[in-house]
């Protein structure tokens, strides 16, 4: 890197940098600046050589280089880049620089270069020497004295001085907050709007024209004049649109429209402008009555339901409103429970509990019913109605709570717990209502259903467990065998090496996950999904060994998931003098339970890499082993990409037997 | 093996053994045999050669012995023993023959000759002829006359004759008996007894004397006695007597006391004294009234309930005894609900209540009350009591059910849902019993308690979770920086390698593991658990980072479980308009959950063995990185051991955040 068109000095990198890397470990930043500048290397060497070192003596920095424009130059040049690794590597016996880890290195700077300038300045430091000094004093006088001083030095009691004076680095403190990733126009606007109003008296300060001629030149001026509207000042807006390109044809008329606005309402029509919806339904929010249907429908065209739940007071009319539309909103999006909660909360009983009641969610629909209340007959049809819902999905206990407590028919309720296999609860209901006689017609009958339908269930399990275990032992002798044979036929080191890797990934079923193993995980989620798809027990399916031990595992699982409901039935059986069926079930379920837990060692071997085992031979080398071990070495993260299905766990900690059934 | 003390004949094993296979293989089974006797060969390898064409050729086998000395010399000698693979292997070339898989060699063979011995009796085949004849003869008389010949022919109507006829094999036939690995001495006994009550007609043939004698030749008389007691019949317990040593002092007055007995009572004694407890039980049960309280004892000493049980009729006075007593014994073994059911079914009551009530069974303990009936004041109590007790184990909805339906008392009821945090119930029960005051009075403070503690107790987790984390990492860190020093230091094949091998697993943390990776993995799981009890936190511990791992896994894992209580209550916190609590607590649970599934692939990276790459270097060898690699070949059984903790499955699928909360 020479610099251009100019031959006389012709430097040696190495040797430049070697100086530069001198000169800022002895915080010589000055004669650094001014070298990298004449032999364009990039100032933000500066920073990257030592960014502890830079920071920690930021204001030697800004006094050596006592430049406006020098500090605007670095400001402008800085870049989301380490150029200690990209263009200036550091020697080699050089300690690693951490960066510090907070933050992005444009913002530390800018932040860090800003806050030095703005203590740097003498002013400030005089004011805030009296102003903490006045905030010792206690008496009343004294206070009023401290307040009047302070609002002559244009600034609050804390010592905070209202934007930032006229500072000798105003320029460069502009440029810092314009230059930040995300850059902080308004503030800047800000400083150049106090300028304006207070305007520097030290000469050759810089004024706010000149300011927010520097800011255009930084900034695009749309972008300003954007920012500039809110503020909400128009002093300033007007200033950037003078200094624009603008026709005031286009603006004055709007900005004329804006100032005969209400303040809230201003602000609220400037916030929209700018699609800075949220503070704009502040603002209108503000604005009384009459805005309030405007306000609606921003709220409803932006979706901003909570933020507007949360400016209105909860038991006013517009409250109401907004928690309606709010409601229909979440019922759109099946949050319809929700949608409940906030109609029932702000008093719309009706539509709470056509919410919760198309939700099942079936006791706040009842509480609401109550609440309103529905006659008994109407009360007794909902509790039907929400039975019938909850039956549809299982829930037999509630809907035979429902049944039992609101439609007060039992017999229904006994009804739906013995459908659900509730024997207990079922029985509990006959003894309360004084009903045995459904002992006799529906339980036993139905407890005998049920020991038939569990065994048939059982049954099929099995059958269907040993014949993809049989089948998994012999597509696990095939895999195996054409692995041996493959190893016999070819070396490592044979002019087919490339040929035999791939048919070796085939064959340990790693074919799709092989090509992907650099994939970073964060996309590994929906790959392990796709590879889902990719299983099938279909003979010969390339991972057909996984599909089965899938669907192995899956069996065990809906078997092991059987206990508590086996447990219950036997308790029932026992009670009815069913034994002999209850001996049954138990020795049917304990054999399964029995097969299950002898396979799982069997399907899921202890460190499944048993055909992982290096390739060696006579004509081994270290490098032909190397490269086998190193293709193993991708396989166990390649195996999880294929979800190597885990062996089940059964929980024998569930105790389910009887005793008393041999 | 030579034949002992015989000089004249020495033949060279291998030529012996070749012939025998040609002999075996041609059928020639008396030349085999013949030759094997002579050259002192052992004679399993008659059937150890093929079993298959043994068994299919087994009359061949001894039409051709011919001689029920050599018949009894095979069965004796055989043995448990694959000869072939141990004393005379096969010649390489031959297929391997696989033994056909039912049983135990020795049984099968015993079983094969003996029922091929029977069939081939040439009397029973006629007689088996005459009387498949006649039971084709359909009218009265001719059945008449079928059954006289049958009875003629001392068989029953099927044509199996009674016990075995005097047969030419008759000792064989015994001998296939005895020999079995359980031998069926009442079997063989019986025989002998069937000798004695139809003694042989043909001259020549065994008489029940001889057998018996043969018998004792080949069994412990003791064990012989014992079984003819087993017969129940005393004609041969006196013949066994007789032929053993045994004073007749000792045994005639045993037996005439015996004698003098009620059959089944007899029996009963018998079976008593040989300790056949099942037997004798089955033999009291039919003795009568009188004999009931010994049945019982009988029951009670030997825990024969089960058995019991199924001898007496259900609804009989002994049934509900034994039942009783069985209770008892439940009850004594902590299963009070299965005790509870057993008198419940058999009537008793107030026992079934005390059980039920016991083991929080309140649903049965419920059932009993009312059926009884307890009067309404005492099942009030009762429900209390239960309610309790079910407080105590956290089942506060249970007791509120049975506060409310049982006790009557509502407000308790609603009380325990609150305090067991079932917020939608208690509402629930505040609307049903119009008591919506209680919704003021402790619901609601309820719910800010709640928030409160849950967030509390969240932030205590976090704490404990960062703090474990970051300990994590510096653990790890230094246990790879002190595995690549030792690699520095030494390379695998420096003096110091058996040094370094030990080392090496110290540092990754498998040091108990190492030594036990050949225990079979039938006692992996104490193993585990041991395992499990070294971990500890205590800084520096060997397994620390194993103990992090456990101890973070633990923490997500209860974090995890708590979605759906939080989600209950953040809905009950909306419908109260406490929004703002219930949205610090949403922010607060969902910062947990992010910080925990973003901690989950740094605590458990994919395929954990970055520390295991091959040891390579200049000094490498082909031998050398295979040594290293098959050290790490051990380690992932080994860390298996170990137990390296899985993991945590976190359960995303459950939706616990309210939309309407930001």
């Amino acid at each position: 890197q020479m610099p251009r068109g100019n031959l006389e000095t012709v430097h040696h990198r190495a040797l430049v940098l070697a100086q530069l890397r001198r000169w800022l470990d002895d915080l010589k930043f000055r004669e650094a600046f001014e070298c990298m500048r004449k032999l364009r290397i990039n100032l933000n060497l500066i920073y990257d050589h030592s960014p502890k070192v830079f920071l920690e003596n930021i204001e030697t920095f800004i006094t050596q280089l006592n430049s406006i424009n020098h500090i605007n130059l670095f400001l402008t040049e800085l870049r989301e880049e380490d150029t200690t690794s990209t263009m200036y590597p550091r020697p080699e016996s050089t300690p690693v620089q951490l960066p510090p880890a907070s933050g992005l290195k444009v913002d530390v700077v800018c932040d860090a270069l800003r806050s030095a300038m703005e203590s740097m300045d003498p002013n400030k430091s005089v004011i805030q020497h009296i102003v903490t000094y006045l905030n010792c004093l206690t008496n009343d006088l004294d206070s009023f004295i401290a307040v009047k001083v302070c609002r002559l030095c244009r600034c609050n009691q804390q010592g905070d001085i209202k934007g930032s004076p006229p500072s000798r680095f105003c320029l460069s403190i502009l440029t810092a907050h314009v230059k930040k990733t995300v850059p902080e126009l308004e503030v800047a606007l800000q400083k150049v709007h106090e300028l304006r109003e207070n305007p520097p008296e030290a000469p050759g300060a810089v004024n706010a024209e000149e300011a927010l001629k520097y800011l255009l030149f930084l900034v695009n001026v749309n972008d300003l004049y954007e920012h500039s509207l809110g503020t909400y000042d128009f002093d300033l807006v007007l200033m950037v649109a003078e200094k624009s390109q603008k026709d005031p044809k286009e603006y004055l008329p709007f900005l004329n429209m804006l100032k005969s606005l209400e303040l809230n309402y201003q602000r609220y029509t400037i916030d929209r402008h700018l699609k800075r919806y949220r503070k704009a339904l502040f603002h209108l929010s503000k604005c009384g009555e009459e805005h309030f249907p405007e306000a609606l429908q921003l709220v409803k065209e932006q979706k901003l339901y909570s933020e507007a739940l949360r400016l209105f007071t909860t038991n006013s009319a517009h409250y109401k409103a907004l928690s309606c539309a709010y409601a229909e909103h979440l019922v759109e999006q099946q949050q319809v429970e929700q949608a409940g909660l906030l109609l029932w909360r702000c008093g719309e009983s009706v539509g709470a509990l056509q919410a919760f009641a198309s939700s099942s969610s079936w006791r706040n629909a009842i509480c609401v019913a109550q609440h309103i209340p529905l006659p008994p007959d109407q009360l007794a049809l909902l509790a039907r109605d929400l039975a019938e819902k909850l039956t549809e999905q299982r829930r037999y206990s509630e809907a035979a709570l429902l049944l039992d407590q609101y439609a007060k028919d039992c017999e229904e309720a006994i009804l739906a717990l013995i459908t659900g296999a509730v024997w207990e609860e079922a029985l509990r209901l006959t003894y309360m209502h004084n009903r045995q006689d459904i002992t006799e017609t529906n339980l036993k009958p139905a407890l005998l259903e049920a020991v038939n339908t569990q065994a048939a269930f059982l049954e099929a399990q099995l059958a269907t467990f040993s014949r993809h275990r049989t089948r998994l032992a012999v597509v696990r002798e095939q895999k195996q065998k054409a692995r041996l044979d493959m190893l016999d036929e070819d070396g490592p080191d044979c002019p087919d090496a490339e040929l035999y890797s791939e048919a070796s990934s085939v064959m340990t079923g790693s074919k799709y996950s092989h090509s992907n193993s650099r994939i970073s995980s964060r996309s590994s989620k929906n790959r392990r999904k796709a590879e889902r798809k990719k299983l099938s027990l279909k003979e010969g399916s390339p991972m057909e060994d996984r599909a089965l031990m899938c669907a192995l595992g899956e069996i065990i699982t809906t078997v092991d998931k059987m206990r508590e409901e086996v447990h219950n039935l036997l308790k029932a059986l026992v009670l009815f003098q069913f034994d002999k069926q209850a001996e049954k079930l138990q020795a049917a379920f304990e054999e399964a339970l029995q097969t299950m837990e002898t396979a799982v060692p069997e399907v899921w071997p202890e460190g499944l890499q048993q055909n992982q085992a290096p390739i060696t031979g006579p004509n081994s080398t270290a490098n032909t082993i190397m490269a086998s071990f190193q293709q193993q070495q991708q396989r166990p993260a390649a195996s999880q990409d294929a979800e190597l299905p885990a062996p089940p766990k059964m929980r024998n900690g569930v105790k389910w037997k009887l005793t008393i059934l041999k």
